[in-house]
């Protein structure tokens, strides 16, 4: 009966959980740069326009409708919707809402879309704790850099065993930013974290369908409960994060612990946050740019042949599906995107509309789409070269696409963004003066303002 | 930047998903032995005895401050209690408060606690969709053939990682059992089972905190959810258990397959269920019961110099702390439980009050046990030598503990297990009704009665 038991336990990790709550616990409000406060703003906007915009998909509706059974009190907004839920079911369909366009950001070192766990859990907690703008923004840096470190301790090797990490860190993020909202001390966040710890959410078999958009709306439910808990006194383990059958050691291959905690209070995970021109998983933004950039050569989608692409080798692990059936699997497939790039020069949410992603004229450009792995292309580069039908080849290199730390979005870029995906929802007035608002966040007394703007009608 | 992306991914798994989903959906009520039909009785009048038991425990009360922040709606009865919350958080706080005592049930294969996550997901559910209590034996046992199967495919690799197994396969036998009472069709079922993939919960690291019993509450809060989800709509990978990223190659480095549906529909893995005499794990269970023969063979704890136990590895690398400091980490402790079975005869909630841990006289007794694993003593036996003052020496060697499949706990047992924990909530009189109601479940029109029964005043 004796077996091995557990392989790899690492028995003298450093106290990790400890040292990230004290951190959230204690570290001074506005205690960063200039940037990191303007980054944390433009992350804010990013993810609730992402959520205005995505009101009304299809995820957003079923996820309300299983709600509406619990008969929810209305104590919590649905930012792009008149509805109202109690603000732990408004954590997880906002999570929803604000990725299932695949149009959120990205913490580049790790893939990781920290605003849609951490925000979505602070935004109705706020709400109904009449939480300033300032303790939202103090909130969402020290959430998104529990996230995002921990997500470094344990990536790449976590991305790669199966787990979504948006979700498998998001509640810790979502955790710690909560857990600073409600104004717990060192030891209750421990507790917080320990409590989410145990509450992993995403599966990456689930890209491709609504399930992939629960992970963040899960992990900002069970963050937001979590921190509840551990203020009502519910315990968890003190090491709960780096114990040898901890949350690290459990779920992950690889933990390089000094991630967590190295140059803590000093670097903010945030800085790595970039903002998404295109609607669909990043790895394929380079493409679909130079796709976009072909088509302002003038060459159009009858003149091509062929297309070659020489990509890094994650598009075609997580965008290679070649015949998407729909919106939602098109947004991993490299070809749906290259198409939409020469076809309309764009690759916002309409153009993953499911009628466009079944016309006739683009699934026959998208199988003119010829991609092979070169392990010389970096995640943010892709090499092009189009084969026209008289001959003629063109080609593109992208180095830096938009949206990576070298070529970052404009303030100008974002907020036509924020318009594109709200404009509809809420009229381009009013969007404007939402912008507004999220872009003076930090001065705000509360957060009724903000979610009076976010309310169509 | 290429690397080893995913070691070994296995893509030909068959497709486990569709078949478990296929066979919640389409099995016939009542489709098995009477044997069967009586054992998912005796399953829920044990669930619900602990439920109610502990319905006044520092961790529910914890639980339900966090969920009166949402500001429920009342419409499940929480056992035990006069509160009423929406049927998630009530099947949060039920999964809490049936686990807490870590007097629940035991799937002995695979160390499952089935009834926590799956039982609790019912009840709340069963209450508000007015369900007959035929659909609630019916959806019970094939919620836990699910759990308990999917944990034959991983254990015991999954466990071993650090994976506390009851939170981890619960969400699926909590999504499957709500899916057959909502009566959702095999395709529904499927998304169920997908959504709820997603949610795995519990680390082995949180045992002896509150946390542990978090995770039966929420699994089964996520498989409720997963099925109410589901029903609206809501889409999830059909593949989600079994693909190359699903569910069991990304949380367990043992899969097989064979395990989720061999002779399935003909072997019902709550034949394999079984109930604790004991407040505590279940692996220190053979050593309290020697120490409590040993009580009755008249041996008194100041006569005894020292005890030497022979036992499983398990019960070392699950319950061997050696100065636990309160009743919670006293239930993970072979010392304690060894020191109150000689102590008191019997190890049932009240032998692991805080101030019994704390005693002096448990200290020292405790003290005086040596515990050493013994690869040739199975889960259910043990070997203890005690040595006397006056060096004689006694010897009891238990092969089979009572509520091992050798040596089921009987129906009268259960029954005095039940009032044991019930009478104190309820009055022995109502507490014998409500057991009664238990036993006629399968005949009930509804939950009402039941529930009414379990609620006290």
């Amino acid at each position: 009966m004796a077996r091995n038991t557990h392989v790899q336990a690492d028995t003298n990790a450093p106290a990790i959980t400890a040292a990230l709550a004290h951190f959230v616990a204690t570290h001074p409000s506005g205690g960063w740069s200039d940037a990191i406060e303007a980054e944390a703003h433009r992350t804010w906007l990013n993810w609730l326009g992402c959520a205005v915009g995505a009101a009304e998909h299809e995820a957003v509706h079923a996820a309300l409708a299983a709600v509406a059974q619990l008969q929810p009190s209305r104590q919590a907004a649905v930012p792009g919707r008149t509805d109202r839920v109690d603000m732990a079911s408004a954590a997880l369909v906002m999570g929803i809402s604000s990725h299932v366009f695949d149009f959120d950001d990205t913490h580049l070192k790790t893939i990781i879309h920290p605003a849609g766990p951490v925000a979505s859990a602070l935004l109705p907690l706020a709400e109904v704790k009449g939480a300033s703008g300032r303790q939202v923004i103090d909130a969402l840096v020290l959430g998104i850099d529990v996230a995002c470190r921990v997500g470094n301790v344990m990536y790449p090797d976590h991305y790669d065993r199966g787990w979504h990490i948006t979700g498998s860190t998001g509640m810790l993020g979502a955790a710690a930013a909560c857990a600073r909202l409600l104004g717990l001390n060192s030891q209750q966040t421990q507790m917080a974290l320990g409590i989410a710890a145990s509450q992993p959410v995403g599966l990456r078999e689930q890209f491709g369908t609504m399930t992939k958009s629960l992970h963040p709306g899960a992990a900002a439910r069970a963050g937001q409960m979590a921190a509840l808990m551990a203020q009502a006194g519910y315990t968890a383990s003190a090491r709960a994060l780096e114990a040898p059958r901890g949350f690290v050691q459990t779920i992950s291959t690889k933990a390089d612990w000094s991630e967590a905690t190295s140059e803590l209070g000093q670097r903010f995970e945030i800085a790595f946050n970039s903002y998404k021109p295109y609607a669909c998983g990043i790895v394929v933004h380079p493409a679909i740019e130079a796709c976009a950039a072909l088509a302002q050569r003038g060459v159009s989608a009858e003149q091509v042949q062929r297309i070659d692409l020489k990509v890094h080798p994650l598009v075609l692990e997580l965008c290679g599906k070649k015949e998407p059936a729909d919106g939602l699997s098109a947004k991993f497939s490299v070809y749906h995107g290259c198409a939409a790039g020469l076809m309309f020069g764009r690759a916002g949410e309409d153009e993953f509309a499911d009628a466009v992603v079944q016309r006739a004229d683009m699934v026959v450009l998208r199988r003119k789409v010829v991609a092979v792995v070169d392990t010389a292309i970096h995640e943010a580069a892709v090499h092009l070269t189009a084969t026209l039908t008289d001959g003629r080849q063109e080609v593109v290199h992208i180095e830096h696409a938009v949206g990576s730390i070298e070529r970052p979005m404009s303030d100008a870029v974002l907020d036509g963004k924020f318009h594109q995906l709200c404009d509809s929802r809420l009229g381009a007035e009013k969007a404007g003066r939402l912008l507004a608002a999220c872009r003076q966040l930090g001065s705000a007394s509360n957060v009724s303002q903000l979610v009076a703007l976010a309310t169509p009608g």
